[in-house]
This record gives structure tokens, C-alpha cells and sequence, in this order.
């Protein structure tokens, strides 16, 4: 990509959209230079130019300027990406979709919509609500990140263990090819077994393979009721021994997070909760639709054996709690220095794993929490270190980072269960996947993309 | 695929596999011949062999032989693909996945089981059973159709609209690639972004970009209770107000599928019911869980405005109707040639579908009935003519089915829901996908199998 004659490339931007649409003032770029990814001061790039299609149309054309000028592009969404899959490239041109953000239709009796992919995630859901239905997935982010974003990463959230990731609500995509073809993939039914599936392709391809301009989602009946409790137990290993009770009694809960006691402690300093107080760990569950009560109920006599404090019917606290799980990686503070991981693990090593990340922490001297979504495997640990700890305590934090994804894939995990490779985790792409693997995905790559203009090194290696 | 030479192949088969694994005696080429997918008598051709490994070994070791010496080969379940996905070749080497039928670690923490390909689907059903675990996808003929199989056309089934299709309950692969590569996608974990969804891409691909020899699937807490309702309503408009009804009334059932006047008079005719006496359409519906019995009050309330006969709690009649159900094509006699579709529209045009086909069936004098999985949108109408009409009812059954297809398309629909393209579809597969998506799924096909050596013809036009 170097090489790129900057003055060109304005100019050919110049050409296809309004000026409106394109930004190149430095306050602009550089509020658009990084997304929530982890970044060193010196890694910070950016972009040639920042342009804001509002249509298709928009897309194809710098599609098409890119082909021409052989300039790269970042896609990007609202920038919430917590692994660096929107972070600006200098000789890239950043294309925001936030003002692609309209809702094309909402079908009722289909329960599908039709959205642009700057729609926010929240948005969609409220405005589905009235007609009583409910778009699954929700991502901690669901109030500021686009669906376009949550495509692109194939999302998860708190309820995907019962409602599926991203990809399960997602029936068909309108894709901006590299070459500026516009592909259609899917249709707007459930089920669809016509040829490959190019939907889950593009779906977690995090803008390396095409440029999602617009998606058909499938919405489901929005649940009557909902029941929501707090378990305070001893250990770690009795919450484990939760979860699996939990599963034997025949109870899919919509939602069943964990919390280890310094993810309670980090609450209480900032809430003046006294959580820790109440046990050692901490599973949050929420049961949903007309079984909300009576699951709730299975799930007290399941975990009555293990001595679990189970919170009364209606317990505000317990709902509380779990509106602050959603925002449990939001306390950072300016005095530390902090990486959210984002492994997954079969379920029955989920508390291996917290331990085994627990003695990585003491073996760095780096801090350690953990919360993770227990129904299905997906942690995500917190590593921290005070911000005057200099070159040394980096070097610190990367070699515990480096040990617990290697534990994860030993434990036969994933590298990332949710928020996607982006830039930051390519590092350790090649760990997980095997040569054959390795192999097809770059195929792939060169298939759609063989000059490697769209977001290149990001989502493989 | 031609030049083949078959006295070459088959001495090849015989360094590679042992005698027991290789069969060549016309009673076994012709068992093997067909699936149940439709096929004249002139087109039903012979393999050079079947052969049947026991190992991904021995897999490895075919698909080296098919590339040293140019043949072709056909993947095959248990045949019974209704698409003819798996019809012999004349210059190909079918290879059954039978013999690799073991369920090789059931994981119940992880609510996760590793099969070999020839596991049958119900049998892996059975076994999980016993550790209060469900394998949630089920075609009708799971009774004797593989997982592999399943893996192959992505099968639906009754219960998806609730818990998925196939490839919601498929986390890792190991396929063998048309050069003999072992390529593993996935891991053993419920969510996975780490790459591009190589799981998803196999899932549905018919046999065409590799060979699946080892599934690792997610498993479900076994539902501790269900209520089935058999609901007869004065005609198809006031069935499809119902299914609106219940997702207003916020309910996912577990199955909800939906029977035309015609199919209740077949099985009136088959088993001395009298089902048409009770009305004009007729919804079964089963609500599972701990919500079971909640759901189901809750859908009579919604039910009860438009005149419904809802059967009581308990009924035994409801239930043998569900059983009756999935064996609702299995009625055919050889007075009559037939040929079930699997369209999908998106679910509001469910109605003015069916009233399409039964006025194509007026049009071109062929017998209709229909039933659909309402709660997706996915229907099976069946066509049929009786056996003396020569081929002047065969050009007016083939008239009917492709007009039957050119509305399904023409409601946004796709020629295939769950069954997969097959043989039989790919006539109708370049009038679903515009010429990107063509272009696509030709470089994929490309990519994987640039001899296409992987059963050839099949799942893409």
C-alpha cells in the first residue's frame, strides 16, 4: 500500500462523494485514528481521509477508486471494537458507515428487518419492541456499536447461549465486493440451503472480504417475562458446580454470567457494594419467556446442595447487578494500564482456566479479574498494571497475555470467542489454526481480495 | 471425468483399502446406485466401485488415489438425500461413510459429543438421552439418515424453527480435502470468531469442496417436559393468522407445522382418520420446557378469536399426528410418481404460497398437497401424477415444478430450504443466485476442488 500519492487519492475521493463526505482535518482523523482496541501512543496511525457514504451506491464508488488508485480502506462502524479491527492505517482511507444508519423495514409477521449497517444495536431493538419482538444479540456495546460492527465480528453478548451469536440472526447480506460488485447473499428466509453459505462467510469476516451494506435479520418473539438472581458461592468450583447443575436440571438460562471475587471487589471499590463479602464467586442468571418463573425454580433446588446464597424472587439488586456486569470492563481508570480478554474454552475447563490465569497474574506481578459468560465457555479476563510501571511492566503484561492464550489453545480454546482478531490478537492467529487452515483462510483472502485493499491485516494472519 | 479406466481404478482401490472395503458386484453397485432423490430409470448410473472406509486414514488415502489416477467420488451417508445429492457416477467411486459410525466422546459438561460421520442421527439422539441431553436437529428421516449426512445439506427438521438447523449444533470439522489434506475448522468450544467460518462453509456444501470425517457437535439440556396441540381451523388463511398469533403472544414453539386439506385427506385415506371432517387447515404444534404447558395455555388464549379447534391436554390424537407427520410423504405407492419440494418464502407469504401450487396443480392437471414448517416458512409440496401417464404427465409434473419454483423465487424465497441442491435442483440454482453470487460460488467450488473431482454437479450449477 505505499506508495499511495495522498493528493491522488483526495482528489479521486473528490470525484465520487460530496465534500460533505469526506473529512481530512486533523481533528477528525484523529478521532477516528484508533477504536476501542488496545494501542501504544507510537502504533497510532492516520488515515489518508475519513469518508461517510450514505448509500450503496457511496460504497461502489470508493470501491471502485480504490481499485483504480490502489489505495487500501478500513472499514469501520462506531469504532467499538475492542481488538483493533478499525484502528485508521495511514496510507488507508477509513469509510465510516454510521450515516448508513437507516432502518429499511421491519416485517412483522416475517419477524425479520431489513437495516443499513449503521443502525445501532439498541436502536433496533427498541424499535422492534413495540411490535413484540426482540433482535438477540447483545453485545456489552449494544448501546453505541452498529449492527454492521457486530457483523462484522460475528458479535456475541449475555444471551447468546440461549439466543445464538450474531451470525444465528442473520439471514442475508448486500456485500460492496473489492472490485466494487455489489454481491446478495442469502434471501430473506429462515432457511436456506442453496449453494454455499456465503452469509456465514462474510458474517466474522471483520471487512477483509467485502463491505456489508446492508443486512436481513431474523427477529424472535420478544419474551413476556423475565427472572433475574444473584448466586453467591463459596469458590470458584462450586460455581462450576452450579453451572453444570443448572444444565442437568434441563434449564437453558438466557443469560448466566460468572464473576470471580476480584471482579466483586473491583464493584465494591467503585460502588460501595460489599459483594466480596458474600462469597468468593458469583454467577448472575436470567431466565426468560412463560418458563421464566418456573426455571428459576429449577435452578434454586438444583444449586441448593452447594450451599449457594440464591437471591429472593424479584431481587432488585440481582438486576442490578447484571446491568453492571454489562459495563463490568467499563472502570478503567488513567492510573492503569489494562488488556480485556477474550478466550473461549470448553465449558467443563472454565475454572481450570481462571485458575490457571490467576497464577499467570501472580507469576507476572500483573493484575488479574475474571468474568466470564459460563453458559458457554467464553472468558473474559481483565490483565492490568499501574501506568507507572514503564517498559518493563508492558514487557510484563504481554508475556502473561502471551501464557494465557497459549493455556487456552492447550486446553483446546479459541483465541477470541467473540470479539474478533481485529490487529491486535493476529499475533496469535497462527497459534490456534494448523497449516491446512492457515492455508485456506489466506486462499480465501486472495479470492476476494488479491490486492489486499480491504482492512489488510486484520481478522488472519 | 471421462478416460477414466476402471480395471486402473480399481487396482488402485486395492493398495489403498482392504478387500472387505471395496465392493464391485452389481447387487451392491445398484443398492448404491440412487438416493431417494428422484431419478428416472435412463438416468440412474452404476459407480466403478463403493467403497467403505473405516478411518479418516483410509479417506486420506482415496482422495490421494482420486488424484493420482483422475476419478471422481461421491460421499454418501445413508442415502437418503431426497436431492440425489448422492446418486452414483459411472465414472466414480462412491464412498460410504457407514462404517465410520462411532460416537466417539460424549462431553457432558461441555454439552458437546465427537461423531464419526456415520453415527445415525437418532441413535446419537438415544444416547445422550441418558445424560438429560438432547442433539436438537432432526430431519425427518433421522430415524436412518446420518449425521454426516445431515452436516452435507445442512438438514432442518421439525424442531429448528426453536433450536436451529444443522449448522447451529455443528462447532468443529475434520474433512479431507480433494488432495488428501486434514483440514480441522473450529474448535470444540460454543463460540469461536477466529477466522473465517471454515465450520460454516462445509456445513451445506453437499460433498463438493471436501470430505467430512470427524463432526464435533454442541449438544442442548434435554427438555424436562412437552405439550403437543393438534389445531383444525375452517382454512389455510385462518392457519397462517394463527401462526401470527402465537409469535404475538411472544411463544417459540418447539414445532409448528401446517397441513393443507390434501394432505389431511391422504392421511385420512391411509390410516381410516377423518381429519378433513374437522376443517380445511390444520396446525400441530409442540411447546417444550419448562414453559411447556404455559406456552401452550397461552396459545390457545391467542387462538381462541379465530375459531380454532384446539385438541385437550394429553391428546394422544395430537401427538400420533406429530409421529403421523413426519412420515407424511412416506405414504407414495407405485400407482403414482412423485416429487416433494422444500421451498422456502419469508413466512407472511406462507398462504399465498400454498394457494399458488394448488392453482399451478389446477393449471397443469397434477395432484398437489402441502405441508410446511410454518414457524419457518419452509414448505413441502408434494406433486404427483399417476404412473400411467407416460410422458405427457411427466411434462406436465416437470411444467408444474418449475413454475411452483419460478413463485417461490418471484416471493423472495430459495429453491431449496433443507434439503440441499442435490442433483435434482441444479436446473433452478442459476435462477436463485444472480451472476456475483454464480461467480462466487464457482471460485469457491474452484478453490477447493479445482479438478472438481468432489462429487461434481452437485450442490452448485
Amino acid at each position: 500500500m505505499s506508495g499511495v500519492d495522498r493528493q491522488q487519492v483526495l482528489h479521486r475521493l473528490s470525484q465520487v462523494l460530496p465534500p460533505e463526505a469526506i473529512a481530512t482535518d486533523e481533528a477528525t482523523l484523529d478521532a477516528y485514528a484508533t477504536d476501542h482496541g488496545p494501542t501504544a501512543d507510537w502504533e497510532i496511525q492516520r488515515a489518508l481521509a475519513v469518508v461517510f457514504p450514505t448509500s450503496t451506491d457511496d460504497v461502489v464508488a470508493l470501491m471502485c477508486a480504490s481499485a483504480e488508485e490502489g489505495f487500501a480502506v478500513v472499514p469501520r462502524g462506531a469504532g467499538t471494537s475492542v481488538s483493533g479491527g478499525a484502528h485508521a492505517l495511514r496510507d488507508a482511507v477509513t469509510i465510516s458507515l454510521e450515516r448508513m444508519n437507516q432502518i429499511l423495514s421491519i416485517d412483522v409477521e416475517d419477524q425479520t428487518a431489513r437495516v443499513q449497517p449503521g443502525v445501532i444495536n439498541a436502536e433496533l431493538g427498541q424499535t422492534v419492541e413495540q411490535h413484540r419482538l426482540m433482535y438477540a444479540p447483545d453485545p456489552a456495546s449494544y448501546r453505541i456499536s452498529t449492527i454492521g460492527g457486530n457483523v462484522a465480528t460475528n458479535a456475541g453478548g449475555l444471551r447468546c447461549a440461549k439466543y445464538g451469536v450474531t451470525r444465528d440472526s442473520v439471514l442475508s447480506l448486500e456485500v460492496v465486493l473489492a472490485d466494487g460488485t455489489v454481491l446478495r447473499t442469502g434471501t430473506g428466509t429462515f432457511k436456506n440451503v442453496s449453494g454455499y453459505d456465503l452469509t456465514g462467510l462474510f458474517v466474522g469476516s471483520e471487512g477483509t472480504l467485502g463491505i456489508v451494506t446492508e443486512i436481513t435479520v431474523r427477529l424472535r418473539p420478544l419474551p413476556v417475562a423475565e427472572e433475574t438472581a444473584s448466586v453467591f458461592v463459596e469458590d470458584l468450583e462450586t460455581a462450576a458446580a452450579g453451572v453444570l447443575a443448572i444444565s442437568q436440571a434441563g434449564v437453558q438460562p438466557a443469560i448466566l454470567e460468572m464473576m470471580d471475587g476480584a471482579t466483586m471487589a473491583a464493584l465494591d471499590a467503585a460502588h460501595g457494594s460489599n459483594l466480596a463479602g458474600l462469597g468468593g464467586a458469583c454467577l448472575l442468571v436470567q431466565t426468560d419467556g412463560y418458563g421464566a418463573a418456573a426455571e428459576m425454580d429449577a435452578i434454586r433446588d438444583a444449586l441448593a446442595p452447594l450451599g449457594a446464597q440464591v437471591s429472593p424472587p424479584g431481587d432488585e439488586r440481582a438486576r442490578s447487578l447484571v446491568e453492571l456486569r454489562r459495563h463490568a470492563r467499563g472502570d478503567d481508570t488513567v492510573t492503569d494500564i489494562r488488556v480485556g480478554e477474550d478466550v473461549a474454552v470448553p465449558k467443563s475447563r472454565l475454572v481450570e482456566y481462571v485458575r490457571e490465569v490467576q497464577r499467570i497474574g501472580r507469576d507476572h506481578d500483573v493484575k488479574i479479574k475474571v468474568i466470564a459468560h459460563a453458559g458457554d465457555g467464553n472468558l473474559h479476563p481483565s490483565f492490568w498494571i499501574d501506568v507507572d510501571q514503564g517498559t518493563a511492566g508492558m514487557a510484563r503484561l504481554d508475556a502473561a497475555l502471551d501464557e494465557s492464550i497459549q493455556v487456552a489453545l492447550e486446553m483446546g480454546g479459541t483465541i477470541t470467542g467473540e470479539h474478533g482478531v481485529g490487529s491486535y490478537k493476529v499475533r496469535w492467529f497462527n497459534r490456534e489454526h494448523d497449516e491446512p487452515a492457515i492455508w485456506v483462510q489466506r486462499e480465501l483472502k486472495n479470492l476476494f481480495d488479491p490486492e489486499h485493499r480491504l482492512n489488510p491485516g486484520r481478522a488472519i494472519a
